[in-house]
């Protein structure tokens, strides 16, 4: 596949002149457009082998466009803060906002790809990193990131005329490290390497273009004249139709519907549950102090019915814990920060460091939930969304992480007399308003939504506990006491 | 001042359970509209003795109020991450926006009582240290924070038998940790320490409260109370009323008016500036390759008139720098998540690492140029602003960093040709905007608060460099040969 590229290509000086006048005026234009439609972001990566003038083209990017909305970002090794997250989470928190340009110089390919040339990496092991990233970058692209992928690419012929010729010249004799010689003694090894790499990961959201890097004029007109061209193509498309709201789905069949499986009212007395609850919060309690507790995580996420006691049992579960290390994570209407990115980002900077314990009061499951039932989200994106939020979390639980996942269930009477009893009680009135009544109007398509989501994202890694919670008293026992056990398992996984 | 704190309180279970009751729906209501007016955040700190029960307050707190719009951060040793910025900035990252309520759980004077009381520190070191603590609590303060000091208090006798009870409970004696008793061990000590401490940093805008926590139900009204009157008095204080423009200061007395006593042309060939400025940006190349690099960070700061240039000053700096180590952050309107914050917030976030180098186009100054002469900041604040951010970037320099600020000056004339010139290239059309014009027409307002800002923000850590800019090839000589010699002497210091 790097037959072309290895092609000699030349360009005058005078046509260059002529043609880079143009194209930066063109660029400059589109880069304008992009900022004020912010509709998506770009996101570049520059990959390649050494000497091909990478470091050049983005200094070339920077003078071409405005300077001042183009952020670079370099991964090297990981900083103390980003090792002890999952691998992905310092390429999501440097992720353009829409309207901006993200280049990544060195991206999530980078270290796999490394380790594979060094044998650190055997086939099989690539082959799921291959994996992983094939899926951030298919989940990028259907969130509306304009993925724009560059391989520079020199022949082994051509990579040693350039660093002789860099070599030779005070200048820029800096300019060649050690590390690339070393790197260029291993070009066949790289090669190898990265061709199948660049040919599996070339999807039709996100191919990789293969720029032909020898000559310097003709390789900046080549990426200038396509990145202006994926620009314009994207800054002229149409603005996509606005969301229909989703036809209400038909319930689950009675036979498979696992939400009325349950029975929903457990008896528990006050007495027992002064004994149980005491005792579960002490098994948590002494869960969150055992000396391996700081080499896991844990991510509590609480989703239900309205009025299905979530605020109750978060209260039971936090009596248990240090206040300094957990925090509630309330999940409401996006920032204008959040809304300006994919939608995993906003979970993503909440994700805890080892020794840490976050709860989400609502969660990224919203996206299946009352954005797939209110039409605020189209079909396609709730249908693979429950594909990304599984990769997601199998991302926080191979880093260590315990997640555990309550569905919050009451049956629809059981909450007809709580809303009544929030209206009649001064200081609870302010939790129910005319939009739940409104919600609970669509009961049927809610309660298919939530046997959807348990039926294809309650995963070995990351069950949902299904919490039967009519009797509030049963329900928090049940959390508190499901959570404790989560995490004495994910001790001894940490041992 | 302890002597109040120690007195023996007794509360009937009865009388504590009637005023919890109604102390609880109260504190419920007074967050609900703290959150709903979003007027101003709520940060509480939590010191004092050991075993005074902070934690079973924090938890209290948690219980009584809507846990989910509070968020308690503890301060122990700084991470990796926390290590490297200066010590202020983990104490920035988490601050409570407006609306919700941040609890601390030891905060900034932590680290230096403890040093003290160890005699790590000595008595100029800790006046310093409480100095910044004052600066900075007043600031939060003047920024509309509702700072509330919690001073947990036990006598030594109070403390003695406190500890016993806790260690003769089966289920308690864990919370009794080795540290606990070293503390007790020096109680005199850290009284010794505490004493003039609280007396000192008990100011008009945020002193302490000292809490008598002896008896556990006394301790809980007392707090509750407390929190309640100062939550009321803020929300029930009418909102200030809309910032009036300031009157136009006046011009600087021409004698003392450092801008019109620049020669703003200054002659430079083309062959002279070609020549120049690869040798400048040599020397920045160079300097920022150096070794000792990776432990000092760079604070680029550009201010200029309109149209004086400052983007293409910035290109050409980039162009010297590896574009993977450095960023530009481009200053306009705050966003959401900003505005929630006190005025610094949003420059703190962007405060790098060792090894990097930030671009601010446009800065902090805002406050004390365009937010001053539009009216936008009251008079009150944009005068405090001053200290304030003398006392920002005294932190970032003590922390390492050098800070290099850059006014680019141009006349009237000029800018009047630079104007006329946008208007009529295509391309340069989008750069000109009606506002510019009407800026213009403030011409003499602006330039004395260059004046004031200059006189009263340059300092010998971090001076400003006032460049003429009429001449842009100048300008830009002047500028990277400036930033290069300020990094060349940071390194120096560095060694």
């Amino acid at each position: 596949m790097f037959e072309a590229a290895e092609l000699e290509h030349e360009v005058s000086k005078e046509d260059y002149r002529k043609e880079e006048a143009e194209l930066r005026r063109a660029l400059l234009a589109a880069q304008r457009e992009l900022g004020q439609q912010r509709r998506f972001p770009v996101l570049i990566l520059i990959a390649g082998v050494e000497g091909a003038g990478k470091s050049e083209t983005v200094h070339l990017l920077n003078e071409w466009l405005d300077p001042r909305f183009i952020e670079v970002s370099g991964f090297g090794l990981p900083t103390e803060e980003e090792a002890v997250h999952p691998p992905m989470w310092r390429f999501w928190r440097a992720l353009p906002p829409k309207g901006r340009i993200g280049i990544f110089f060195g991206a999530w390919q980078t270290v796999p790809i490394l380790e594979r040339v060094l044998g650190k990496l055997g086939p099989g092991g690539f082959a799921t990193r291959m994996e992983e990233i094939m899926r951030l970058e298919r989940m990028l692209a259907q969130e509306g990131v304009l993925l724009l992928k560059y391989w520079f690419h020199l022949s082994k012929a051509q990579q040693k005329k350039r660093i002789k010729s860099l070599e030779k010249d005070k200048e820029t004799s800096w300019k060649v490290t050690r590390y690339d010689r070393t790197l260029f003694e291993h070009y066949d090894d790289f090669i190898e390497v990265c061709e199948p790499y660049l040919r599996e990961t070339s999807t039709g959201e996100a191919p990789w273009t293969v720029v032909p890097a020898a000559n310097e004029r003709f390789r900046a007109l080549f990426v200038g004249r396509h990145l202006l061209g994926a620009l314009r193509a994207r800054l002229d498309a149409p603005a996509p139709a606005a969301v229909k709201a989703t036809p209400a789905p038909p319930a689950a069949p009675e036979q498979v519907n696992i939400i009325r499986a349950l029975t929903l009212k457990q008896e528990m007395s006050r007495d027992d549950y002064d004994k149980e609850l005491a005792e579960a919060q002490g098994r948590l309690a002494r869960a969150t102090r055992h000396k391996r507790y700081g080499s896991i995580s844990v991510i509590a996420v609480f989703e239900g019915n309205d009025a299905a006691g979530k605020g109750g049992a978060v209260r039971r579960l936090g009596a248990a814990l240090d206040p300094r290390a957990y925090r509630i994570v309330p999940v409401a209407a996006p920032t204008e920060e959040e809304r300006a990115q994919p939608y995993l980002w906003r979970f993503w900077r909440h994700v805890p460091r080892p020794g840490r314990l976050t709860i989400f009061d609502r969660s990224w499951y919203g996206r299946v939930l009352v954005e797939r039932v209110e039409g605020f989200a189209a079909e396609p994106d709730w249908r693979r969304a429950y594909a990304e939020i599984n990769d997601f979390e199998e991302q926080l639980v191979t880093n260590g992480a315990v997640v555990a996942k309550f569905w919050l269930a009451i049956s629809k009477d059981e909450q007809h007399r709580r809303f009544k009893d929030r209206e009649a009680t001064a200081f609870k009135r302010h939790k129910i308003t005319e939009e739940d009544w409104r919600n609970r109007e669509k009961w049927d398509a809610y309660e298919a939504a939530v046997c959807e989501m348990v039926e294809r994202t309650s995963t070995g890694m990351a069950p949902w506990t299904l919490v039967e919670a009519d009797n509030k008293l049963h329900a928090r026992v049940k959390v508190i006491r499901t959570l404790a056990e989560m995490v004495e398992d994910g001790l001894k996984r940490a041992k």
